[in-house]
């Protein structure tokens, strides 16, 4: 139970207890008086007002989250979160990346990577109503379905006025729905960014650990029309001009002061059962850790260190590693947690708070057992559908399906169509069929291939596919030499590799792939009734799951709520608030990381080679005690980067992390090894957000980039 | 300047300063008030008195440092300094490495492996006039030899009482000798040893690292005639009795306190000057780290995983790893430190007082210069030098060598015998002539020579030895190939691997080993022209060193002592006590290492797997909190291991750690990772010793391994 109190005691013990929590903003004035005694200075109310100070200045970059930091549209985000535009603009002879960028004007911003966006959310609805309205005795995949047209219908009619992005976030497993409307810059442009020796100092090394001297910060400029309206780049457009806008502190903070975040967290999975969490845990993380292993492997030994396959293959590479490596830290983490017996205690006890009283046993009665029956067989087929999910890793299998599935969803009308697959979402999926070229090589993807339909074809023959068994010609006595020979065939005759070839099968009809001789159109023909029917029943199943999962949690906030404790929801991407505070933890017996880091913390750890190769002038700055308007004298240096308690995940990359007065005192931009768990259980001891501090980011732009216009145009406050 | 400021200042700021200073016990007198200062309890004097409480209680067992803790000749060391009866007495049905061991009585105590033996240091003399006497006008190998005489001549004369050994020990290379006697005590029986689950908790993982969880204690007893004298072992022996023992402390020690450490340290080299520093960071430690590493590929390459030579060779490829990691570490730190500067600095400090006062030049002007001169003079060669010196790490080239020294020394008078082979040190030696069947392999002796042979031929002619040329037919053109059939030959062919071959070699004489068909003997004769001449030059340059080196101490001396300043010499294996504090460090910007480990740490960190595999019965008393008398509650649990301030080095390894009222706080067992460059400097911030916790020892004893005969047995005082 020791967890699940955690979460729950937050109301009467909020100051001294637990930091836990991503808060729907307006959950937050509810909240007021344990805000306000752990340091919150403004009125907890303008925190929960979308369109007003500080919220109406954080915006999102889709994946990433950013700030405002000027009335002339001047964003702060993670070096990180603008590193495909840094790269973008970046040539061997002008590497903006190596080197770093300053526009010291508005005419010498660069254009952001093709596709960039920033997002200003200007209306967050609850549209529970209306999306469950006429639902309630629908089941499975009709009441699926039925929610995805209320909620398309939703977006459209939300996207009808121009330059609007719409989205419905379910909360709660489906519990309530918000309609969250975005105003959708297109034109977004890159102003500053520091060298990359600075901005991803450490690099992968330090990815995820602590302690930390990385400068992950870069500035963005947002642009529209001069009538004020989202655009296309055009040098005619003028800077947007925000409503509200951060203020940088260039005092910062110290030990144990008061912090929040406001972002986009993408997911969290703290009111999965125990079931679930077994499951995962102690499964579905070591069987992926170990196939990302492999593929890791497959691809260094078909794509050799320095081969041009090699170099498309880098970032699927790193992802794959990243991940393993957060996988890692998982399985460790669990095996020393006591979080499978916190979660079984915390069912146990909200099964006796339902059976205490007739009317809960009614509403809540069945819940648990039907939950865990979905549960059970959502995970009947779990070792054939790993499989089949990371052949999604690949290129040409899920490439020719994709595009064999919209010329099949273009025969709908377009709310008919499934989401993915609508005229909104065209633009991205042109550019995905796009792009492949960069990142494509047929032998990586072959051998993954192989790999994978290997481990495939080992599968009991009832937990096969007969459909895929036929394509392969995989049948009791598997033969790997003749189906490497089968996938040379494939990948020596299939067109899919060309872009222009690709490009064309965006227009074509499904009576086009039916006469097509691609192998791998070819396949995605023969896959697709199977393909479909597989997804129907999934959609029944998840339909189920969709009702289900909200009484759970209803019955939890129900439990909570008894006791006076608020119940905040899973990260979903939507725009939450975290707050807690600086504080270090103890890694591990013996060891305490302190909350801060110093510039002599860069001297120690550079050893002139990339992560740790910090710019000459840099070190020089360090060595000569240059530290200006931003020493500290209780470090008796210029703090980097600083440790918080905030509850934080990925997606909250680039989120402005703020004092009491919600002045901007760092970036959030990691969270520490020990706290990757923390997506399923947070820890008040160990779970910790990493965070770049203002007076680090002050002192590299006033001292070693001389970024004084931006200096000038921020409001920089003592 | 710094680092000789540290080391200078210890007078005036003693207190707030610096816990530097390797001391001999003479010298705490006129350190008394600082002392007190500091926290010690007990009269400074009494600790310079070395037949008094409680330095009479401090023994050496030969490489570790003991202590006694009863009347009855009980003395506690590390489990590490004990490892070899330990597992001298194991086997495969009764293995007390794994499952530990424990004497109820007298009777089950057991014999100590073979050459054990307890030294009681009964006297230290300055016996410097009577070595100098009559060699001041005597230069190079003549100095060299009058001293060595000198010596002998000393030693013969204090081990004419039997049961003693003596021991000149030259400080601050030659300035002043002190004769050391001991009481020799040759029966040492093995009473209690945890398992090596306790004692070598986190084994070679953990060596050199913070946080540390183990239990490196172990007990043994001192036995002696029924006379009371020094006896062969003897089921009529009885428990020595010492003058004095040390009470064991269940209140231990908290952060701040203050701590004294007496023990045998090994070598320091701490007056080294800028010129040696230098050519050791940058030259030899690089160069001794390949070489060591290549060793390791080597002798893995040739003795794969699981073969009979792997088995003889883990402890030389441990050994090797030990040093190529100790030198890692000296790399790493010197190129983060200014330890080179801070040299130059001290030098020219010290140039700079000689130079401001005629007497003073007279005496040292020329001492700095000479001393430089004599040290490019030892390094004009080394890079042969140090090939050859690696060829020491095989065996049969370097056993044929002193097996032939043997029978030329033995021509001589004992008095006249080079030391190393005069009577007194038969057993010895006949010992190492017998134990290498156990770490020998043809095999690999003849792969690891032939890889320092073939880096020696790719030196200039210059630089190679002509006697060695010949032997390997070493020419301008080398032919690898060649030389390894050579050697293939010379292994096929020596008997020298036969135990009973090698033994017998003991009695022959020249004319025997000149008329000898085996390869490695006609190498030693063919070599012994050679090697004499050599080892005469070398001692000609000794023997200036000798003479020079002592000026430039005392010239250090001298400047100290006019700003009130004591200076201790370099650690050279005599007794010596350190002072110092419980504390914590900082090993990296951003983490803070506390100054005491839990036993929580042992569950976090425990995998079940050798290192990490403590008792299940432990591990189960930590979990259910079974803290006993030795709960701590500023800790919340039991402390294991704690940090201090102690100034120690290899040899202090089982040293008491005693607090202001001598009492046994915790053993000495190994220094930080960052403290490995403090032989060469002491550095307040990062220097720091580990040790066990008296109350982790007193709970195994209690709680795990139920050792209540030996608790009983003890004083011990809260």
């Amino acid at each position: 139970m020791k967890k699940w109190l955690l979460a729950a005691t937050v109301a009467s013990t909020f100051a001294a207890q637990a930091d836990e929590g991503m808060w729907q903003p307006y959950q937050l004035p509810a909240m007021a008086d344990e805000l306000k005694a752990k340091g919150l200075e403004i009125d907890a109310k303008s925190i929960s007002k979308l369109t007003e100070f500080p919220m109406n200045a954080v915006i999102s970059l889709g994946g990433c989250t950013a700030s405002f930091v000027s009335p002339k549209g001047l964003a702060v985000t993670n070096h990180h979160c603008a590193y495909g535009s840094i790269q973008y603009n970046s040539t061997a002879d002008n590497n903006l990346l190596k080197d770093g960028f300053l526009a010291k004007t508005y005419a010498d911003e660069l254009p952001a990577t093709p596709g960039s966006r920033i997002y200003v959310t200007e209306a967050v609805t609850n549209v529970t109503d209306r999306v469950q309205q006429g639902l309630a005795k629908k089941t499975g995949k009709a009441f699926y379905q039925g929610v995805e047209a209320k909620e398309k219908a939703l977006v459209a009619e939300c996207e009808k006025e121009e330059g609007y992005r719409c989205q419905v976030y379910s909360f709660h497993g489906g519990l309530e729905y918000y309609l969250v409307k975005q105003m959708e810059i297109r034109d977004v442009r890159l102003v500053y960014n520091p060298a990359a020796s600075v901005g991803k100092y450490g690099g992968d090394v330090d990815n995820w650990m602590w302690p930390r001297h990385t400068g992950d910060y870069s500035f963005y400029r947002a642009y529209v029309s001069k009538a004020g309206k989202p655009a296309d780049f055009s040098k005619d457009n003028v800077p947007y001009e925000p409503k509200s806008f951060l203020k940088v502190s260039a005092k910062g903070v110290s030990e144990g002061d008061f912090v929040m975040v406001a972002g986009y967290p993408g997911r969290t999975n703290r009111y999965r059962t125990a079931n679930e969490v077994q499951n995962q845990f102690e499964w579905a993380y070591p069987e992926g850790k170990m196939l990302r292993e492999r593929f890791i492997e497959i691809i260094k030994e078909t794509a050799p260190e320095g081969s041009d396959e090699r170099i498309k293959y880098a970032s699927l590479i790193a992802g794959l590693a990243n991940y393993a490596k957060n996988f890692t830290s998982m399985i460790e983490f669990y095996g020393k947690s006591s979080m499978l017996d916190d979660r079984k205690q915390r069912e146990a006890e909200l099964a006796a708070w339902i059976s205490k009283d007739s009317e809960r046993q009614a509403k809540y009665g069945q819940t648990m057992s039907k939950l865990d029956q979905l549960i059970k067989q959502s995970k009947a087929h779990q070792e054939r559908d790993i499989l089949l999910g990371y052949m999604g890793y690949t290129t040409m299998l899920p490439t020719a399906r994709k595009l064999y599935r919209l010329a099949n969803e273009k025969q709908l009308d377009d709310m008919q169509r499934e989401p993915g697959y609508q005229e909104r979402d065209m633009i991205r999926f042109k550019s995905s069929i796009e792009r492949i070229d960069r990142r494509y090589a047929a032998s990586v993807d072959k051998a993954v291939l192989l790999d994978l339909l290997t481990r495939y074809a080992a599968l009991p023959k009832e937990e096969r596919v007969p459909a895929l068994d036929k394509v392969f010609a995989i049948g009791n006595q598997f033969d790997a030499a003749k189906l490497s020979k089968t996938l040379d065939r494939m990948y020596a005759k299939t067109k899919l590799g060309d872009q222009k070839t690709r490009l064309a099968w965006l227009e074509k009809s499904v009576a086009d792939f039916k006469a097509s001789q691609d192998p791998f159109i070819q396949f995605a023909v023969a896959m697709y009734d199977t393909d479909m029917a597989e997804e129907k029943k999934e959609k029944e199943l998840f339909g189920e799951l969709m009702k289900v999962r909200p009484q759970y949690m209803d019955a939890i906030i129900a439990y909570s709520k008894e006791q006076g404790k608020p119940v905040y929801a899973d990260a979903n991407s939507s725009l939450r608030v975290s707050v807690g505070h600086v504080k270090g933890y103890s890694p591990q017996d013996g060891l305490k990381a302190v909350p801060f880091t110093r510039l002599e913390g860069i001297l120690a750890k550079d050893t002139g080679i990339e992560p740790f190769d910090a710019p000459k002038k840099q070190l020089e700055l360090i060595k000569s005690k240059t530290y200006g308007d931003f020493y500290i004298k209780s470090l008796d240096s210029v703090p980097v980067n600083f440790l918080s308690t905030l509850d934080t995940t990925g997606g909250n990359s680039g989120s402005p992390t703020l004092n009491g007065r919600a002045e901007l005192v760092g970036l959030l931009f990691d969270g520490v090894y020990e706290s990757i768990i923390g997506d399923w259980a947070y820890d008040d001891k160990i779970n910790r957000s990493i965070q770049i501090d203002s007076r680090y980011m002050l002192w590299v732009m006033k001292y070693l980039d001389h970024a004084d216009n931006l200096l000038e145009e921020m409001e920089i406050v003592k």
